[in-house]
């Protein structure tokens, strides 16, 4: 028992010095890392500890291995797959609100932010995206995971790292709220995914915001008199 | 190489499985997990099987394992270290700038629901925090660590379970800022302070929502205005 935790000191060790030497070395995603063999030398430990100073890097979304060629810099940039753990969260209701008031808070500023700061190609993909959520509402497909993509890239407007990076995890409350929901709203999402689009695509913040503000309003009253009518609310 | 990556699935889906068996026994922090070789048993999968995927359970904060007692569930309630990745983060000035800009949308809105939704053992437990950093700012000690502690209870008060587990998160940014910054300030945080958990104590949302906010652009401000007395800013 004692050795397991030395163990993982040393492991938990060489996986910080290993996010050092990416940062210092000025890695960026899609790089290649030095080999085993090679980051075993640089970090002065051994090579069991380097394979599982590894592992914690990939359980973390920092690096992927790719079987053949190597370890790489992972383009999720370190952001966990489910860092709030809201897998262990048993009352699934309660977590669907939740993550409806803390979207609700923060994407309208997120969009006055992108409508402020947005570059011509950042509009571009946006609108590719938007053109991809109405393709499958059209056609009446499950479009949750074009609708991510949708808000993620708004966040990645605003040039604010941060929310690039809290906007997926944030994001996993359209999935949950997708599974959650019982009706799909096909023709207001339509209506107000372009109002919000236009309005970032012209610069507008304000109209961005309450473009933003709306739309997740009008789902959220939604979801609640859905769950008013089924009686399990107020 | 091919055998490896067999592995690593088969310690992901076992992670996976453990997760789900936390969940559907509805164990709480601080309960204590099977055996190692009870789990092995449960999950039909070998025992370095287990250890490996509770290795990633521990990377996620989602358990710990206390030598020669055994595994428990993590206080920590599955939020991860470091979520969003900062530690990569090159540009240290532009990752304080975009955490604070994070923080004046979503801290006063908290502090608003807060003021709402919390209960009196809530708002004694934030008194104890506020006299915790009062205490160290009249010493003129580093009251950073407490600091964060004061916001995070703050979100506590809100009774959303996401915002319990973002602000934390969030936190960093005030440790990161304590770093960035030049000099402390003292004489503005007590006067901030109490007028928040006042605010907070009286149930008054408005007031809780304005006094987050002025204490947060006060020191954004000062911090840019020290990056330009430095020219290195605007």
């Amino acid at each position: 028992m004692e050795k397991n935790t030395e163990n993982r000191t040393l492991t938990e060790l060489a996986s910080e010095n290993l996010i050092r030497l990416i940062r210092e070395r000025n890695y960026v995603p899609g790089d290649k890392l030095p080999t085993e063999a090679e980051l075993s030398e640089i970090l002065g430990v051994g090579r069991n500890t380097v394979r599982e100073a590894l592992r914690i890097l990939v359980s973390r979304n920092i690096v992927v291995i790719r079987q053949g060629s190597g370890t790489f810099v992972s383009k999720k940039q370190g952001v966990s797959d489910d860092p709030f753990g809201f897998s262990l969260a048993a009352d699934r209701e309660k977590l669907t609100r939740d993550l409806m008031q803390v979207r609700v808070m923060l994407e309208p500023p997120i969009a006055a932010l992108a409508a402020q700061n947005a570059r011509k190609e950042d509009v571009k993909k946006l609108e590719e995206l938007l053109e991809e959520v109405e393709g499958r509402i059209r056609k009446r497909q499950d479009y949750a995971e074009a609708d991510i993509r949708f808000h993620e890239q708004i966040a990645n407007c605003s040039h604010n790292s941060v929310m690039s990076n809290l906007v997926p995890v944030i994001g996993k409350g359209i999935a949950i709220f997708a599974r959650e929901v019982g009706t799909t709203e096909y023709e207001q999402t339509l209506i107000s995914h372009r109002a919000i689009f236009r309005a970032i695509q012209e610069g507008k913040a304000v109209e961005a915001q309450q473009a933003m503000q709306f739309h997740l309003l009008y789902n959220e009253n939604r979801y609640l008199e859905e769950r008013a009518a089924l009686g399990r609310l107020g």
